[in-house]
């Protein structure tokens, strides 16, 4: 039987690792990004397709699958690898950044937070207990601890209350994970490290997290609107501040160049949604560059958007001609051919640590990648 | 070489026959769905799924495909087949319906159709020669002559003059087809016969039709809202007026009864919406009848829509979840089922009119299909 949680990191170069993550569901390369499944589906796409771009994992949304389907419904249909038939593993959020950002009338508490569904406007209340439950019932890979988010503009002393408070949490969530023996004896949990745009509080939450003890780590706070410098400037101290043996997780990155600046910062986990919901407007990745599919001039481009993407039979064209025309399978193609883009480039990153040139890598892919924005 | 154009009936039973199309492109198992692929896609489809499916051949649409991306555009990259990557047979409607039903501000003369495009008020015009000029420009395998609609409500005289003129267009339809020699050497084009629900209309017209000579012959006019039972009454005689060793195509058919009864009624081809557009508003066919995944009776249900359909991996109780949430995978999948049905009924009425028990199979068919209905 695998492991229940293992990571071995195979090579180094600088700050940057690739290895494996070991689960009883599988390996997962690292550095690796996860396609986000929200509702129990990576939108526009078949999970055989998404396996086949190269995804190892997947991501869930806490948030949206308590609300519908609910997670006791999706435990009684199996869990979720068998209700969306994807049977490698999932990681699935807290539902923190979600239900600060979607649902309305919040009210926060020590407690947790109560809210009212964006869909129908029930009330539910979600804590660290909760939070933790309804991962477990939809049979989570990699459970994350709730935490609490405030904007990156709050002042400090609410960015610490909300680290404090999230580290607290953390803890509730590590002891709610562990009492759930046959769940904790097959999958894993992550701390999230929190402390905003500041390296003293990002230091005391690692601190806290680690005396707590997680699987994994993950990078909380950032990519919300910051900019890319800034978050950089981050994650030049905050993934060093957490154990060198243990995964780290950038929650919510990102753009490719994103990506890239933060596996050469030590970071060996992504998510965003960014490929697929592009995918589903109209703009596609390339090597040199993002380009609007539905731009004029690729109205008689017979050449496909990569000649390895799995989209590589249809030409600019009649992509182009499915978008303009909103037909379905034109945000079904984009969003296979964006995240094949984002797993080559994952798989480019992790043969470039092994070799020993991500820094000639890295610096190749940007000058062409924003040497030809707009190409 | 395959033939240009070659029907071989294998079997027949009653006045059902099964047989074989030959084309350059491929051979066409008859009786035979096409699934419609109006803006150069199967709406939500991949082309090999619906291959897989058990499709041999699928429509495209003269009057979408002139207005967006336009016939000379599609010719110049590389033509439908090449454009939407589906190598096996398509045949092309001739814009004669749609121009009708979808345009505005719509003038008929002797000559043709102008009209305004539905989608930003161009003025078009369609003739004859036009369409079918943009029927060989998109590679079409079975080139449909163009024809001129009119309600069936209307007077005699006016259904009348309208297959009169359609039998004038008719002509200039072949002349126009064999005028291009290269493409005429390579693929096929049927007549449309006409008249409503009229047997002596209809005998003119199949007669003006053979006068000419056509590869295949249509029996246009009916599935516009007369009712299933005005439909058979036609098609009790329709069939057997045309030449009994070329193809029948009943156009706009239908229903999955509806095509029992037509196949029992001597007709070997068909295409409809139904299965697309049903798989996207949430619509499944099954042997019991059709059935509503919205429906909350099917929230928790286990089974799949068939144990055989290639959706088989998930459950009722998933795709209600997609439909409910409008996730496009839901649409996806359902379409994907409902095409699969269809090939299916199709392969299973082949298999009954081969083993002589056409009439058994029917009835068994049409107690389940029908006494299950809203199961």
């Amino acid at each position: 039987m695998p492991p229940r949680f293992d990571f071995t990191i195979t090579a180094s170069d600088g700050r940057a690792r690739t290895g494996i993550i070991a689960t009883r569901r599988g390996e997962i390369r690292t550095p690796a990004f996860m396609p986000v499944g929200t509702a129990a589906t990576v939108k526009a796409m078949k999970p055989a397709d998404v396996r086949a771009g190269g995804a190892d994992i997947i991501l869930g949304n806490t948030y949206h699958l308590m609300l519908r389907p609910g997670a006791e419904r999706v435990a009684r249909l199996g869990g979720l690898h068998a209700f969306m038939r994807w049977d490698r593993p999932i990681l699935t959020d807290s539902g923190g950044y979600q239900v600060m950002s979607l649902s309305e009338l919040t009210t926060r508490s020590e407690n947790g937070v109560a809210f009212r569904s964006h869909l129908d406007g029930s009330r539910h209340l979600l804590t660290p207990e909760r939070s933790i439950e309804i991962q477990r019932l939809l049979g989570s890979t990699i459970t994350m601890a709730f935490d609490e988010l405030v904007p990156t503009t709050s002042p400090r002393e609410v960015q610490a209350a909300a680290m404090e408070r999230s580290m607290r949490w953390a803890k509730r969530s590590h002891d709610a994970f562990f009492g759930a023996e046959a769940h904790a004896a097959d999958n894993a949990i992550f701390g999230i490290q929190q402390g905003a745009l500041d390296e003293g509080l990002r230091r005391a939450s690692a601190d806290a997290l680690t005396d707590i003890g997680f699987d994994g780590y993950a990078i909380g706070g950032l990519a919300v609107g910051e900019g890319q410098e800034a978050m950089f400037a981050c994650l030049d101290y905050a993934p060093a501040q957490l154990p060198t043996g243990q995964p780290r997780y950038l929650m919510g990155v990102g753009k490719p160049d994103d990506i890239v600046g933060a596996v050469e910062r030590g970071v060996d986990m992504f998510d965003c949604v960014l490929p697929t919901r592009s995918g589903r407007t109209g703009q596609a990745f390339t090597r040199n560059g993002p380009i609007n599919i539905r731009n004029a001039r690729f109205a008689e481009d017979q050449a496909p958007l990569d000649p390895a993407s799995p989209t590589a039979g249809w030409s600019k064209g009649y992509l182009h001609h499915l978008v303009k025309s909103g037909e379905m399978l034109g945000a079904m193609l984009m969003t296979e051919h964006n995240l094949w883009f984002y797993q080559q480039l994952m798989a480019d990153l992790r043969a470039a640590i092994s070799a020993g040139r991500l820094a000639a890598f890295a610096s190749a892919f940007r000058a062409a990648y924003r040497g030809g924005q707009g190409e």
